[in-house]
């Protein structure tokens, strides 16, 4: 066979190469930049987010913005275990960054996806979070449109972490944030808090305990958007409930703000499961993470027609107005129980809940 | 003392509190988004990336983009070790999204930075290698606008890893793309390819070899803008030669485009210490990755002023013409070695460089 005829079929070998990924572990050669990467590119990220400002896998992705006003956020995913009771890792990184863009007021509009893998990494799990992840970028109405992997020795990872970021569209400009608080404003939760958190230990399974929770990982973009249309000018601050729950968003209320913030510990949505088990944990609630709640400061005068409005959407059933702002202790959050106490709620020292996303 | 006294005496605390990160080691409870989480952001990327979009840590950056294409690109940073002659994963996740928007033909604009990083990973290092990636933002006009932070248990990570995404202004339009390249373009690389690469595995000590070798790693686009300002229309695809090298990125070229590139092997800009110690360690310097070159392809009537262009610029006294786009064999790199002979540039097969960005 003379040169010319191994050239070509060398050149039908490759024409007929279809992408598929036929190693069951992740391999440091998925990870060079190689064939390998490309083969996995196409069967397994290209495969469940087919879009096509994807599809031409050129170095980043061109977005047509027809706003002037942007938003932009990153998370990164360290969750342990990968899987759990009502998500995994996957949609947990969609709709984690999408409601960091809905929280900014935000429509979504595209995601990257970084992915870091451990060499060994199971190609059925990935498939598995891709699918996942895909299917939460449909619910949530964006397109995962630019991606990087790279793959790290066997111990110097954790099967699998994700950093997501995300550009949405500010359609209305506000000055949504945190330091926006003032007195006299209502604090409203948008359903009953710490069911991520508490699903994760669970699932951990480093406990002998069993209880019906699921974590509440939900996109919140669309509850945002009716909340902000319904009271326009009249929303101070959206912040997701993530890691550090719902006591360290007041917290970052408070300090932002210079302003107290009064919680009414009988006014707290949570689920009897969920305090259960954070009884049995000796964790407070208040710290445990939501995927799927948010904070939302709202004026005075506007407080019932939000929780109103919150209550009749899906995610938001068990609204709840749960605090008041006031001028003094400024910079702090305020329990009043239900005994009729009062205590500080500070913010975390040290990590109760490592990886809880 | 009663409880107002307790309580007013903690309000003075926390005003008093200022960030200072006194560990000199990365707990797990830097990760868990409470007070240690606030003070590492504060006292750290804060201060080192102090710009007003950042400042207020709100979930999100909003951001002002006058046009309405942009572009957005993301990159993962696993390099071992993490710092090296010439730079450290702090300007490597800068330069490398930066690069990665220029090769869109992007204005780069804002990053994200999200950062993974081990329990027991040296503050000062972090300290080191935010400093480096204001450095490096300040000199591409980026602004690294919102980020996050996770921490993972010793063993589960290495130090520091880092996600970058970007977001970029498209000013002229332009159907840049890797499928983009005619029969008869020319292909140029703006300079002396494999430094970053070989500087990599010199730094890591693994071999008894030293060479005044330090890393490439650069921000493109500058050069790239006067290129793409000089010629409207004439070029068609700009890449990064990183992981995978220039071999790499004309494979790419070569399948998006289902034409063949023709390389003259005589023509590649490799300095003689890059070649030496690719012979010595057995790598090809065509799959060693740089940081601060790329390959471009041009219409071969505007080739000779593309040079010209490219030689005037700092970032690419080097550059030269390596190859020539032609029909056949269609989706393959063929290499015309310095003696005469002709034999096929494959896609990558394995890691012969793990985690070299």
């Amino acid at each position: 066979m003379n040169r010319e005829q191994q050239v070509l079929d060398r050149i039908e070998r490759v024409r007929r190469r279809k992408a598929t990924v036929r190693e069951e572990r992740i391999t440091l050669a998925h990870g060079a930049g190689g064939q390998a990467t490309h083969t996995l590119i196409e069967a397994i990220f290209l495969e469940a987010f087919r879009n096509p400002m994807l599809a031409p896998l050129d170095d980043g992705a061109l977005l047509t913005l027809e706003g002037e006003r942007a938003a932009f956020t990153t998370d990164c995913f360290v969750v342990s275990p990968l899987f759990f009771p009502g998500g995994d890792i996957g949609d947990l990184a969609v709709n984690g960054t999408v409601n960091d863009l809905a929280m900014c007021g935000a429509v979504p509009r595209h995601l990257s996806a970084g992915f870091i893998l451990e060499e060994g990494f199971p190609v059925a799990d990935l498939r598995r979070i891709t699918a996942s992840m895909a299917a939460a970028a449909s619910a949530a109405q964006v397109t995962i449109v630019t991606g990087d992997t790279k793959v790290v020795p066997r111990g110097k990872g954790d099967g699998c972490y994700i950093t997501t970021a995300g550009v949405g569209l500010v359609e209305q400009p506000s000055a949504l944030s945190a330091s926006a608080a003032r007195v006299g404003d209502a604090v409203l939760v948008s359903g009953p808090i710490g069911e991520h958190g508490a699903a994760i230990m669970l699932a951990r399974g480093d406990f002998d305990i069993e209880a019906p929770i699921a974590s509440d990982t939900a996109p919140l973009h669309g509850i945002v958007a009716e909340l902000l249309d319904a009271l326009p000018g009249q929303v101070r601050t959206l912040r997701d409930a993530t890691r550090g729950g719902v006591a360290t968003v007041l917290n970052e209320v408070a300090r932002a703000s210079e302003k107290a913030v009064i919680l009414e510990e009988s006014a707290i949505p949570v689920r009897p499961e969920v305090t259960g088990v954070c009884e049995l944990l000796g964790l407070d609630p208040l710290y445990v993470a939501c995927e799927g709640r948010f904070v939302a400061v709202v004026a005075a005068e506007h407080a019932d027609r939000a929780l109103d409005l919150l209550r009749r959407h899906p995610l938001g059933g068990d609204a709840a107005i749960i605090a008041t702002v006031a001028a003094d202790p400024a910079g702090l959050v305020l329990l009043r129980t239900a005994f009729g106490g009062t205590r500080v709620v500070d913010v975390l020292v040290g990590d109760p809940l490592p990886r809880i996303c």
